[in-house]
């Protein structure tokens, strides 16, 4: 038994409020596998390929908000698990997978209802920073980032709405990738927030996610455009620590001298052509569109059945049921404002970079502050919002470092430019 | 209590299968409102808006697969509804046209699990088609094209995966657009085919379509390419009923002479570079996708509870039960070849015309042979399937008549350029 303090952020629209909330939980350890090193395997499977293709030979495993044929999907709450039957049929993602080759080694840790960066589990546990090991390993697909930071397999699919794929893959240092909102399918996938959920691969090298996410984006021999221009988003770097920063820049140094392109520094208020900073792409817009859907898909069964939560999310919940709908409209149509002047900015030829959070890892129980969580929270989604309302592609590479602990940095590419950011990646990073 | 029998088209990779079949059924009037004479309602509602705004003054109706709070969602299936609680929030959609000024004057009969084009549903009736009224409406958004038609409301939401809002609107006689995949948030509708299921809009008047679609599409002011050129898909045209042709290609002489544009006849396999029927779009591709992402929805959740089912959906499932999904992957890789062919074609500047379907509406009663419901099924998911392997934007245009009976002309556009063909639209038909 323990005892937990929890800091919950809103999602409303009057930018984040906070409160703590000090709650007992029956069990930590709620479902561990004591062989896997990273504590990332909600359940240990070996499921064979069921044909031969380019993944032959790795493995993955799969965050717990996507179906495996038999197995319950815990949403990563144990009242959603106990209350849905197992699936019958694998989601759409998996059979993808196992057809190209690969091996299912099992299911991992996903955050509650996957409604938090953080990677602390009240239920499932905490999976293991293998890099860091006395610090968060951030979520929600923290399992996945573990899982593949710790050798349990080479590659894992997860899911990435306002960051859960990209800021696990900075903080364990793995890579990690977001493509285009809906280039994968999401059929057997639980259904979190329809407009931006997308379906992703995190991976222990670049070759490896690459041969993944092509299986699932289903690639092809399609033709990319050619690597013409290098932006950096300037108010990323202007948010991030200054110790990430500086790593970003030496990062855009090497870039420069390797593709001979002089990066470009840009603002968001330059991209959209309006003067904005770059934290309305979250606080203005895609937060708040979040907490719309969210109410539609997980809201509805918990006001019908009243489940058991932890206590983070239990606050952050709260949030979401009092959030007044009409008001909160407007933030679609910036949603859409902000996609627009995104899409005729970012051509096919232009990669944008930044780091992928503007800090490390915090350590384990430090974001029990509201000042603290306020700070990891605003900052860290003001950076993953931009390809959230961009609906764009997004690479985590794990090539900076800062205290001895790992930050991501990231390239991202125009909306379904999934192929070229792959390409350009191989390029960039030599 | 009826007898009816039914004729189950599979959606198979081997093309239709076929088996007919005879089941009682309790009842065929399952709920109606005596007062609509488009036997449309599934329950009257009187939602107020919920501010002023661009539709003021208008009225709509929903799709029984879009939740409305405080009612419980049928999906067009009794057992559905009744195991399922009422949501307590309206879909996204739902709230973006109140808000807007519209008002909500019900819900509407859906298909069984929506899953049909022909609009007669068992357990729910057949809603009246009032331009033709010995013929089926069309579905799925049967009570949408049939509540417009009728007058209960100046507009409807739907869905339309495979051709669910298209097909209604050309056999019933009225406006239907289905948006580009994804644009329309589908946050409170229940989980279809997620790579291929959208929102969009029936309605009796073009104006009332162009106002109710770019609220939910959130149009703004976002700059269009201009009309530049006019293509006629020529497959469609061949696949459809002499009698449509003749008058699509009276239409086309209109909108030539109107716009100064010839019309330039050219085939799918033109389109994206190789040598295959329009039909491949349907019956190697999307139809396949669509019955892997019906197994993990709604496939799941029957294995689980043996609902109670009417025939004809119950012959279709046994035949989305019994597809091998390793085995059909392959359409999941064409699909996207499709998708990329058709989107480096269509560019900006450019429409693409065909009839939305290839016959007027078929009497009542006379799909229960398997050699009717083939040709009406085979041949009308042919046409419509192009725009869902596009993931186009279509507009059917109520202007054929056939026999007196209407039949939708179709205008597509390429993907994400809605606001473009509803420019075109104002512009082609004057």
């Amino acid at each position: 038994m323990i005892i937990r303090i929890a800091v919950a952020y809103s999602m409303g629209e009057d930018g984040l409020k906070q409160n703590s909330h000090q709650e007992t939980i029956v069990s930590a350890q709620f479902c561990r596998d004591p062989s896997d090193p990273s504590a990332s395997l909600v359940e240990r499977l070996s499921l064979m390929p069921s044909a031969s293709g380019p993944l032959d030979g790795l493995s993955f495993t799969v965050k717990d908000n996507i179906d495996i044929a038999g197995h319950r999907t815990s949403y990563g709450s144990p009242a959603w698990r106990d209350s849905h039957p197992a699936p019958n049929q694998n989601a759409l993602c998996v059979d993808q997978l196992l057809a190209a080759g690969a091996r299912c080694n099992g299911k991992v840790v996903a955050d509650e209802f996957t409604y938090s960066l953080d990677g602390e589990n009240p239920f499932f546990g905490t999976p293991v920073n293998a890099k860091a090991p006395d610090r968060i390993p951030g979520g929600s697909s923290s399992g996945s980032a573990a899982s593949v930071a710790s050798g349990v397999a080479e590659f894992s699919i997860g899911t990435d709405s306002g960051g859960s794929i990209r800021v696990p893959a900075s903080l364990c240092g793995v890579w990690g990738m977001r493509p285009s909102v809906h280039r994968i399918s999401e059929a057997g996938v639980l259904p979190f927030m329809p407009s931006v959920s997308t379906v992703g691969v995190l991976a222990d090298r670049l070759d490896h996610l690459d041969k993944a996410i092509r299986v699932l984006l289903r690639s092809g021999k399609r033709p990319t455009a050619s690597l013409q221009r290098i932006l950096v988003l300037s108010d990323a770097m202007e948010i991030s620590d200054e110790a990430v920063r500086i790593e970003a820049n030496g990062a855009l140094a090497q870039i420069s001298r390797r593709t001979g392109i002089e990066p470009e520094p840009i603002s968001f208020g330059q991209i959209i052509g309006r003067d904005m900073p770059l934290s309305a792409c979250n606080e203005k817009a895609l937060r708040i569109l979040q907490t719309l859907e969210f109410q539609n898909t997980v809201g509805n069964w918990i006001e019908t059945n009243a489940p058991q939560m932890g206590p983070a999310f239990s606050m952050a919940y709260e949030n979401v049921r009092g959030s007044d709908r009409i008001a909160a409209l407007a933030s679609l149509d910036l949603c859409e404002r902000f996609f627009e002047g995104i899409q005729s900015f970012i051509t096919p030829g232009t990669v944008i970079c930044f780091p992928t959070t503007p800090v490390i890892a915090p350590l384990k129980g430090t974001l029990n502050t509201a000042e603290s969580a306020l700070d990891f929270y605003d900052r860290t989604m003001a950076m993953t919002a931009f390809s959230g309302v961009g609906r764009l592609p997004e690479l985590s590479v794990p090539i900076l470092t800062v205290d001895g602990c790992p930050v991501g940095f990231s390239i991202a590419a125009g909306h379904y430019q999934d192929e070229f950011l792959l390409n350009a990646a191989q390029e960039v990073l030599g």
